[in-house]
């Protein structure tokens, strides 16, 4: 273990842990279940290329989003600066998926000749899209990018946890949104009728309110936080050394 | 001051409460606005008893609720006993308006013979509904009521801080949907046209984000917690040479 002491896992921990993934990929499965079943599956060059937008949006922007905030609450014992890759890529492929499925949506209003933009659906995508994308170069050029100072870092690391956690709940907030509006497009009154889709997407959304919830939960608990390790805590006291202040500690 | 320290209140703190302010009433006034410009007004006996709903919903579930919730950031240097008893009567007339705004839409739909609880928007509000009654519940069971004893109290804490600004979040959330649900109700395939009444919802859309955000800013930022007053720390002595344990602290 290079030195570094084991830390041991919350009892509780693992479950919750379980439970996310389990909602997360039922949300994902459901997601693909509700196109599958009542829009006609999924394709790029043809109609179904819409339904590229919300299937992306639910791995990326969900799914991936929360698994990656998760990742200092699971890996517990490896490097700091392992874990912090993870985060960051975990980011990348959330942001990647996201833009695809943005292309899509563009790309067939554009060939539909629609109007772009007008929904509040689409004002809170906007608005997730390009604060996700600017917490991930901030994030990067604080936290990854070797110019930062540690105490810069640890100034701004309370905000960074902030603003993810924000954008996270925005963006399942969006999908709810986006949810409702597939649905009352497509069903309109019918949806009153208790028709079959519409109790489906009823659920998918519950599912990713819940996935929201838990995420949210681990991440905030304070006794699961990650501990600081021997190297940052040997790194906090030469810090500590050289300034006047506490050492900042670590999560 | 009761033999209690004054303590200093963070410079920052109260712009942050006042942007809070002007987002929640703008909030409410312009779902005023809305309601008064594009659906009629608002009666009981009419048409109009559903545009109680919104407005209910908007004055309780959304800044009522919120303010509850900044009750301990804001009266730092009151009495405990006061702020509690603030913050459970803020939750009691939030929760009886939002009562109001349920009878509203149930009496509406039955007079119209329309259909109750068939939307993700009516599923996620009767949840919402239900949790902020049973959290009302229990905060006042162990809070305000005479008998739990402390260390129930300090253990439950976190639980009633999370829980809280969940349901808060679901409710912002949950508002979300229902604006979302009465614009396409009504404009349809009009909202693409840049209407007048869509821009302005979307616009409220965004400030019950912001509001949202900003409560939620203030609430979790770590220093700006209701510091342990001199009567909380005796008190803390107290328990501490009873038990084997360290004093649970309090905020």
């Amino acid at each position: 273990m290079e030195g570094r002491a084991t830390v041991s896992t919350p009892a509780a921990l693992p479950y919750y842990v379980a439970f996310s993934q389990l909602l997360g990929l039922t949300l994902v499965a459901m997601t693909g279940a509700w196109l599958g079943l009542y829009r006609g599956g999924i394709a790029w060059e043809s109609d179904l290329q819409f339904n590229v937008h919300p299937l992306c949006m639910a791995i990326g922007l969900i799914f991936l989003q929360g698994d990656a905030l998760l990742v200092y609450r699971v890996f517990r014992n490896e490097a700091k600066r392992t874990t912090k890759v993870l985060h960051g890529m975990l980011h990348v492929s959330a942001l990647t998926i996201a833009l695809v499925g943005l292309v899509a949506v563009f790309d067939y209003h554009r060939k539909k000749g629609y109007a772009d933009l007008y929904s509040l659906h689409s004002w809170c995508g906007i608005l997730v899209f390009v604060l996700y994308f600017v917490q991930w170069l901030v994030g990067f050029s604080f936290f990854l990018f070797p110019g930062a100072s540690f105490s810069l870092r640890s100034r701004y690391r309370a905000s960074h946890i902030f603003f993810g956690a924000t954008i996270f709940i925005l963006s399942v907030g969006t999908a709810l949104l986006g949810l409702k509006e597939a649905l009352l497009f497509k069903l309109g009154a019918k949806y009153s009728l208790f028709e079959p889709e519409g109790v489906l997407a009823n659920v998918l959304g519950l599912l990713l309110a819940c996935f929201g919830g838990v995420v949210l939960y681990i991440l905030t608990r304070p006794d699961w936080k990650r501990p600081s390790q021997a190297e940052e805590q040997a790194l906090s006291m030469d810090f500590k050394t050289l300034t006047e202040g506490d050492s900042p500690g670590s999560q």
